[in-house]
C-alpha cells in the first residue's frame, strides 16, 4: 500500500466506522466462505430427481444390481470425453472426487504405487508440493495423510515451475503435486501449455512422483470462451512418464453436488493397481446414480448446453462481484482481485497484513467469509492478504450486501 | 462317508454318469455363485427409481447441496433402530457398507484407534480372527491390507469361542475378528447371548481389539421367527470395552445392491475418531440417496413391512433347494446342510475332499458355484467340503435345474 493510500484512508476513517456501525445494526447473516450452488442453479438440475424415469438398464446391465466395479461404460465414455483421454483410462466413482483423491493418496501410503519401491508411508518425511492460494481440503487431506506440505506461487499462468522443478528434482521424498489446471481454486488461473509440458518432463527425484491433476472446473465457463488445455496424459506418456499423472472430475458443480458422479483417469498400470485395491474394497460404486447423471446430459454436447445455462445464473454474480470490487477498492490501490472467466472463486490479496483482520470484521457483523489463510497449506498465509470469495450460494440480494461489508472491512482493516 | 454309503454310490456310479451326460448335452447357463438378488426381488423396490417424488428436503436440509458428513437424522435414526443403538452412534455412509469396513481398517493401519498406541501398519504381524466358513469378501479385504487371516471354526451358535479367546488373549498382533451375527454367511448361524457376552467380556492382548459386526442381515428373515440379538455395543460397554465393536448395516439386500445406503455404529470415541478422518477425505456422502431409502420404507415398521414381501419371494427358492437336497443327498449320508431361517445362503458340507471335485463337474456342464474354499481364509477349506449356494438369483426353474446337476455332482465326486 503506498503512503498515498495509507493517508486517504486514515482520513476516510471515521467515515468507514459509521458505515460499519450502520451495518452492524443491520444483524446480516450472510455467508461467502464455501463454493456451494445456490439453490435456484441447484433448481436447473431438478429432472434428476425424477430418474431414471425409463427404466434401469444402461449399456445392457441392471443398474440396480451389484456390479460394475469401474463404472457403467457409458458414463465411463462422458468422463473420457471431458478429460480426452481413452474410456479405459477411466474409472468412476462415487459421489465425491476429494474421496477418490483421498483413496488414491492412501492407497500410495499403504501399498505404494507403480514405478516406486515401498509404501509411501515407509517415507517418513514425504512431502508433497501445494501450489498456492490453492484449495484447503487439498491441503488438508495431504497433511491429514503424513505429508509436509511444500508451498509454491501460483503464477498467472500456473504454478511457478522453477520452484517445483527445483523442489520436485531435489528429494525422492517428495511424492507429488496437486494441480487445478482450469479456473484453479482460487486465482481462476488456467495452466499453460507450457506448464503442462514442464510437469510431465519434469525431472523428479522420485521415481513413483503424482500429479493430482483436479480438473474440477472442466467445464464450468462463465463466458463462451473456451480456454484450451493442454493434454497432460498425452504430455506425460510422450515424455516416457506415462504413470505420473492421476487426472479427476465430477458432476458435482454440474448438477447437485450432494449427489454426483466422480471419476478418474489415469494410464493402464495405474488404472490397474486402482482397480486391484478398490476390488478389495467394494463391488461397485452406485450405477443407478451414473444412470441419473447421463440421462440428464445425454451426452457431452448435452453437458454443455446445461453448463450454458447454469452460466446464466452464475455470471451475474460474478459480474455483481467485480463491480463492487471495482468501486469500492478499484482506486485506493489496496487490493487486487482475480477477473475468471469460469470455476466457481474470486480471489482477493488485500492489503498484506489485513486479510485476518478485515475477516474478523466482516464477522462481527455478520458476514462469513472462508478463514485467513485457509487457501494455504497449514491455514498460513505468508502476507496475510488473500481472501476467497464464493459468490455462487447467495442469492443476488444477499451477494451485493455482502460484498459491500467485505469491500467496507477491507478498507477498514487496512485504515487501521 | 460310511463304507456303506461309498459301497452303495460306486455302484450307482454308471446310472449317474448317465444321467450327467443327459446333463451336458443341455448346455446348461446356471449360477449359483453370488448373493445377488434376482430381478423380480428387485422389482419389489422399483418404487425407489422414482424417489424423491415430493421435494428434496429431509430434516431441514437440502439433500441435493454439499454438507451432512455423518448422514440425515431420520436415515441415522433408521439405522439406529435396526442395530438397536443411539442415533447419535451412527455414521451414514456410500452404497456399501463393505466399503466402510475396508476403510475402518485401512484407518487402523494408516492412523490407528481410539485405545492404540499406534498405526496397526507398524504391527507387521497384524493378524485377524476369522469365523469359517465365512464371507470370502471379509478375508480378502483383511488379507489385502497385510493381516493374517486366522481361522475358527463356526459352531452352531457362533464362533468357537473356546478358540477365539485364546488367540485373543495370546498375542497383541491379534487386533480383531470378523462376524456376521445374525444368518451369518454362509451359515445362517444366529450368535447365542453367551457368545456375544463372551464376546464381548473376553481379554484380549491387543488394547485397541476391534470386533466388525457385520449385520448384513439383521432384517432378512425367511420365516415369522425372529431371532433375538444380545446387544453387543450394550455388553462391551457394560464389560468396560466400549470402543470394542463396530457395527454395520446397509439397505444393499433390502432395496437395490448397487445403489443402497451403508451405515456403521460404534462408541463416541470410536465415532469422533471415524469422523475426524472422514472428514478429510469428502463433504459427504450422497443424502438424496438417502432421502429416497427413506421414502422408501419410512420406518422401521414399513422396512419390516417390506422386507416381509422380499421374504415371500425368496422362501420359495429356499424351499425348493431344501427339497432338492433331502431327496438327492438325504440317504446317502455324503452330505450336510444348513436350513436357515434368514440371510441369503445354505452351506453345503459334501463328503470330505470332495467340493472341489463336485465343482468342477459343476462348472463342465455349465452350472457355477462360488470356488471351492472360497469360504475360507485364504481361500484354504481344510476338509475340501463346503460349498456355499445362494439361491436368490436364479428363476424357480433354473434354480431347479442348477439343484438337480448340483446334487448329482456332489454324488458322483463322492463315487469316485
Amino acid at each position: 500500500m503506498s503512503s498515498d493510500s495509507r493517508a486517504r484512508l486514515h482520513t476516510l476513517r471515521p467515515q468507514l466506522l459509521r458505515q460499519y456501525d450502520a451495518l452492524a445494526a443491520q444483524s446480516l447473516q450472510l455467508d461467502l466462505t464455501r463454493g456451494k450452488p445456490s439453490a435456484a442453479q441447484l433448481d436447473l438440475s431438478n429432472a434428476i430427481l425424477q430418474l431414471p424415469a425409463d427404466g434401469f438398464i444402461a449399456d445392457d446391465i441392471d443398474t440396480r444390481n451389484y456390479g460394475g466395479l469401474d463404472g457403467l461404460p457409458s458414463v465411463k465414455k462422458l468422463f473420457a470425453e471431458i478429460l480426452e483421454v481413452d474410456t479405459a483410462q477411466v474409472l468412476i466413482g462415487g459421489n465425491s472426487s476429494l474421496a477418490m483423491m483421498h483413496d488414491t493418496l492412501a492407497r500410495a501410503c499403504l501399498f505404494g504405487v507403480p514405478d516406486g519401491a515401498r509404501p509411501w508411508h515407509t517415507v517418513a518425511a514425504r512431502k508433497f508440493i501445494c501450489p498456492a492460494p490453492g484449495y484447503d481440503r487439498h491441503f488438508h487431506l495431504a497433511q491429514h495423510l503424513g505429508f509436509e506440505l511444500l508451498a509454491v506461487d501460483i503464477l498467472a499462468d500456473g504454478p511457478d515451475m522453477v520452484a517445483v522443478e527445483k523442489l520436485a528434482a531435489a528429494d525422492a521424498s517428495v511424492k507429488g503435486i496437486w494441480c487445478v489446471p482450469k479456473y484453479s481454486n482460487p486465482d481462476g488461473v488456467c495452466y499453460s501449455d507450457e506448464v503442462v509440458r514442464r510437469l510431465a518432463e519434469m525431472r523428479t527425484a522420485a521415481a513413483d512422483f503424482r500429479i493430482l491433476w483436479d480438473n474440477a472446473y472442466a467445464e464450468h465457463h462463465l463466458t463462451d470462451h473456451r480456454p484450451a488445455l493442454a493434454n497432460i496424459a498425452e504430455y506425460c506418456a510422450r515424455a516416457g512418464n506415462a504413470n505420473r499423472v492421476i487426472q479427476f472430475a465430477s458432476t458435482s458443480k454440474m448438477a447437485h453436488p450432494g449427489s454426483g458422479v466422480a471419476a478418474m483417469a489415469a494410464s493402464d498400470a495405474n488404472i490397474a493397481d486402482a482397480k486391484k485395491h478398490i476390488a478389495a474394497r467394494t463391488i461397485g460404486p452406485d450405477k443407478v446414480n451414473q444412470l441419473r447423471i447421463l440421462k440428464l446430459f445425454g451426452d457431452l454436447n448435452g453437458l454443455r448446453m446445461h453448463m450454458k445455462k447454469q452460466a446464466a445464473t452464475l455470471k451475474p454474480k460474478f459480474d455483481l462481484c467485480q463491480e463492487i470490487l471495482a468501486r469500492d477498492l478499484g482506486e485506493s490501490n489496496i487490493a487486487e482481485w482475480s477477473q475468471p472467466r469460469g470455476g466457481y472463486f474470486i480471489s482477493l490479496n488485500v492489503a498484506d497484513e489485513t486479510a485476518a483482520r478485515a475477516i474478523e470484521l466482516a464477522a462481527n457483523i455478520g458476514v462469513k467469509l472462508t478463514p485467513a489463510g485457509a487457501t494455504y497449506p497449514y491455514g498460513r498465509d505468508p502476507r496475510n492478504r488473500n481472501i476467497r470469495l464464493a459468490p455462487t450460494f447467495p442469492a443476488m440480494d444477499d451477494l451485493r450486501r455482502a460484498m459491500q461489508a467485505l469491500t467496507l472491512c477491507v478498507r477498514l482493516a487496512a485504515s487501521e
